[in-house]
């Protein structure tokens, strides 16, 4: 089946396994004239390295987007925009021992159950390499919506039982912090919690959030197309997540109406909202409010513990995974989930241009249309 | 924006509004030859019906369904299913006031600014009532799934704190209580809570289960189309849910990787899991095991209390809310996460029949397939 | 699988077999805004209704359109619009005899093979009553068009051998001759030709055009989204067209370079053509001159000679159709042409919005925008 | 927009530019299992390169494929199949003069008109390079449906005057004669008729022509996607070809009932049909006959003679197009439109699995299913 493709108006189609020759992906649908350079989008891929940190395993992922098409002269053309990122370390000797069994956690067996077989080298397309595509798009995406004013910033809420204090926000830790908490105190106590769990030959789970800023009402549709069911979407589709929540997410099964409604006031002549326990959005539309998404990541399923499992030939085995992996996922999920989320705001505001009939007559009237 | 259309393969759209004329969906791509009449539908639709219960405000809702295409002779015919349900009682008059102002945690606001206007009466194409068109198709999606022996059940898990007991679990109450809990005690103590919170005129949230049996390994796509993926959209896009779980859900994020991997075993020379934290789902494709799905449904937003708000002429004023609500969703939710979820299991497993070239090749070999 | 639905933003989704109990079509993606009402929609109707000139058969075909949802207080809300024609007269006993053969020319085998039954009634969902649906859908997108300044205009070329002069192009012509062709000196020859054919229970083939005005440059996509490729899809899916020409069409073929170029020119300081053999596209995106696309179209299939063919047993055996059945296709299906082209222009339209960078920039800044 | 993905099941996304550093395809949806090498690609590849003959200008264009993606062990995954193609020669300096001016009959003028600017290398996405995406992709589709029975072949059936003679079609000479004529005959015909064109700095047009057999009966949708209409859209989408026919195409315009319609007959216990003026489909579904498409192509529009034209300045100048241009598009075109043809063929068949209620509960009843 066709599953590589994500959005219908600025519509990406990302390729590519673990130990392949690259990785990549194909944006169709971007606006002529964005100004786009590989620096814009290597920032972004910068952030989902394992960095060198205490609770990284070292290894070397040095991974350089090339932009193949679709830009002239600095600018995007409207035509497809093709990135690659070409494997450099194809290291097939610390995998081929998984080709025969089934790892827990993984999706080595339902791989083999659809498909008949599989690349096993390294997880093949469902390793966390194929994030590659997602977040060299979702950072072209993040540049257009900068220019139409709107800012998207995901990071680490917690780690463990370690949350990131939100009284005092701190922006400017979530990029330096090797936990990316935007909290220097909880990232020490979240570190020191991974190193323990990493001793122990654990691995441990977390929980990351994203705030988008800057959306005006109006955006997203209402029935299917929700703007926070294309969020819970894009976000669930992100490997070892297993929940999303939009603004106070489960926290509303146990409140009451009177606590849970968000009266609206007016602030500068404009409507706003006394509080936000929605996260932005009433009825799947945008209410030009703060939009707040949280998800819940499993932790690593790769660990160094000996485990039960079965093998290709149906017999029950032991499997002790070896290789290299990060006691927990979440710090280096959470550049993908920022450009996850920058990928369906801006297509739901791309889709939403045709709402209203007179947004659409007065567009083709100004004559500044015609090139 | 087209935003009404939902599947792929076997793909609906749903209309109406709910003081309108009437509300309806056409079903695109049934397979011919399924046996199809009313009733199957009808039992569906009075699921979500108020009820007579005290938790439920007493009101006429009789919607009753008619199969106007894409039946012959009592078989679909493989062309498009068109049902409708009428508007019996269209009580404008209840709702009238609401028209100037934007009632707290409703779509009101966000309409006004998506389309400049809105048609007011009892939410329009925001009602509850917009979920008929979803619960009349997810019925047909069910009967298909349980000729395919997969059966899908939806049930509440949780009203405010009080929750089902599922050591208990009794599939035979799911019907027959008011609140849809599978406990018959956990049902008599909700209800005496939403009596309380029915006096305060207040509302409450809760929580609703879903669990899928007899799903092949095998179902759903890795990357974007990831089966948890579509299936936490379609959750989502039901009104007021603000959370989707699958397996565990946010339970993951505070567990360690041993605790949180399934080990595989055998059973009768089948592959299953010693335990099902994941949800019957790894890497966004089935693994044969129960697909469990959760939601987290907020307070019914109409309440009884003064709220303070905006009305359109951008002035800060206070609303009191009239006509007959229910003090909670959940229940009558219920079914609509059932249909939800019966769409979105029987389009993956129709997208699947392509996987693999054999399937295909032995799928055309297969005489008895020219008509 | 799921064939009826059409557009991108613009989507529409049309039901109903020939003998149902009714036909529609829900439009999804309508802007908001538009003033709608059920004469806007019968007019187009109308125009597809058999008439009652010597070149139809006499039968009653009122098809009366009830609009059951997306208005309110006369304008559309962008929320689906589900529209009705309900049956009136199921005249089952004219067809029940082509239940047990396949009819040459018509899809009873075809349908068959591929569902292993069919509808038989009329031809069910092969009908040209199919048509109701888009028709209906075509003229909400032709209101749309029209308030952008753009006409589209279908016509009959010819009736077998004989030909509009289009030199004296006639457009009043077009809606009152039985022909719908814009040349009355051609209508009456094209008549007398049909009560020849019909005299000899013959039919007849024939040529269709339409024209579109106003299209800005600029509209529609390279590839394989060209605005002529999408043209050619909506006009080959009407029934009986077996070919599609864009400007010039298949004369191309036997020109020069040097003739067929159409050299660009200045009028009032805006690039035009010195000629239109490209027929308004270039590259798959139109020019700003007048678009030009052609169909023609096979003889009515049904005729009253005995033919040979083959029935569901499998053996070989004669067949005579009864029932009432125009001689020509085209006069009829000229409106229907005229209402694809409307659906496919305006779909190009609405995408073409997000194509540049500074509009998307400059809609957002828009204050007009916020509802 | 989003313009270059194709086919729903099988679904493919072009990208690249005649003279950007790559051009390449991303085919997703294709079915796990099918044993794929580059030799496979390349062979088509290799059929629209210029040639060496008198009727092509010698020129380099070394294509040469490189799957980075979605094969593995010589076998399909099931995952995306990245497919890309390296420009060797970026000739800039030859082309560097049209940028300023719109060449007639190119889609310079409306790509400015939409995106702006364009990139004018060689033609930028509107290049006849374009197309190595859909022939690269269209080689996969053409080796699966060999394995199911089905065989596309295309070739030139006139350039200009000179007509192939069909009732001595060979097939071998398509691929060794420079025209692609099945007819050597009039391939030498055609060749003299070209080196005058090309003598006097003229180009000429010409007629491609493509069967399919083997498919089964019932391929294809009623209504918008019709296996005829799809066919139209996917043909048509190829740069220069203004017109497409299924079976007898514009001729039936002309024709009586009687003439057109074909009798259904028996063969070997098979329905057949006695004639095929329909081309193999019939209501959009084929028919199990031989399906015929037929396409007229354009001159190529980059001729040597002067032109006039506009500047970017909005000035009206001349022209004069330097480069190396073939005469006549036809030749190379065939491989593309074979491509095109088998691109929509697979999808189809794809689509078409679902269409019956027992087929799926087969399909799936069948133990051979789990992976």
């Amino acid at each position: 089946m066709a599953g590589s493709t994500f959005g219908t108006i600025f519509k990406i189609t990302t390729w590519g396994e673990s130990h392949g020759k690259a990785l990549g992906v194909v944006i169709d649908g971007c606006p002529a004239g964005l100004a786009l350079c590989e620096a814009d989008i290597q920032q972004y891929l910068d952030r989902r390295k394992p960095g060198t940190s205490s609770i990284t395993t070292p290894r070397r992922e040095d991974d350089s987007v090339e932009i193949l098409s679709g830009v002239f002269e600095g600018l995007t053309t409207g035509t497809p925009i093709s990135l690659i990122v070409r494997n450099t370390s194809q290291r097939s000797a610390d995998y081929s021992e998984i080709a025969a069994c089934y790892r827990p956690g993984h999706a080595d067996f339902t791989f083999d159950a659809k498909y008949g077989f599989r690349d096993y080298r390294g997880g093949g397309r469902s390793s966390g390499r194929e994030t590659i595509g997602r977040v060299a798009a979702g950072a072209v995406a993040a540049k257009i919506l900068k220019q139409m004013g709107i800012s998207v910033c995901a990071y680490t809420r917690s780690i463990g039982p370690v949350e990131a204090d939100m009284e005092h926000f701190d922006r400017s830790a979530i990029l330096v912090t090797p936990t990316a908490m935007p909290d220097f105190n909880a990232d020490r106590a979240a570190v020191s919690y991974l190193e323990e769990a990493k001793k122990n030959t654990d691995s441990v789970g977390g929980c990351m959030e994203c705030i988008v800023e800057g959306v005006p009402a109006g955006i997203g549709d209402p029935v299917f197309e929700k703007l926070d069911a294309n969020l819970a979407k894009a976000i669930m589709s992100i490997g070892a997540v297993k929940a999303v929540e939009i603004g106070d997410g489960c926290a509303v099964s146990l409140r009451k109406g009177s606590q849970n409604n968000d009266a609206f006031r007016l602030k500068d002549g404009q409507v706003t909202k006394a509080s936000n326990h929605a996260g932005g959005i009433l009825g799947g539309i945008s209410d030009g409010d703060t939009i707040r998404v949280r998800a819940h990541v499993k932790p690593t399923p790769s660990i160094f513990l000996t485990q039960q499992t079965v093998n290709r030939n149906g017999e029950e085995v032991e499997v002790n995974i070896k290789g290299r992996h990060d006691p927990v996922i979440v710090p280096r999920a959470v550049v993908v989930m920022e450009c996850m989320t920058a990928l369906t705001v801006l297509d739901a505001m791309l889709m939403n241009m045709s709402a209203k009939m007179d947004s659409i007559v007065k567009f083709y009237r100004n004559s500044s249309y015609e090139g």
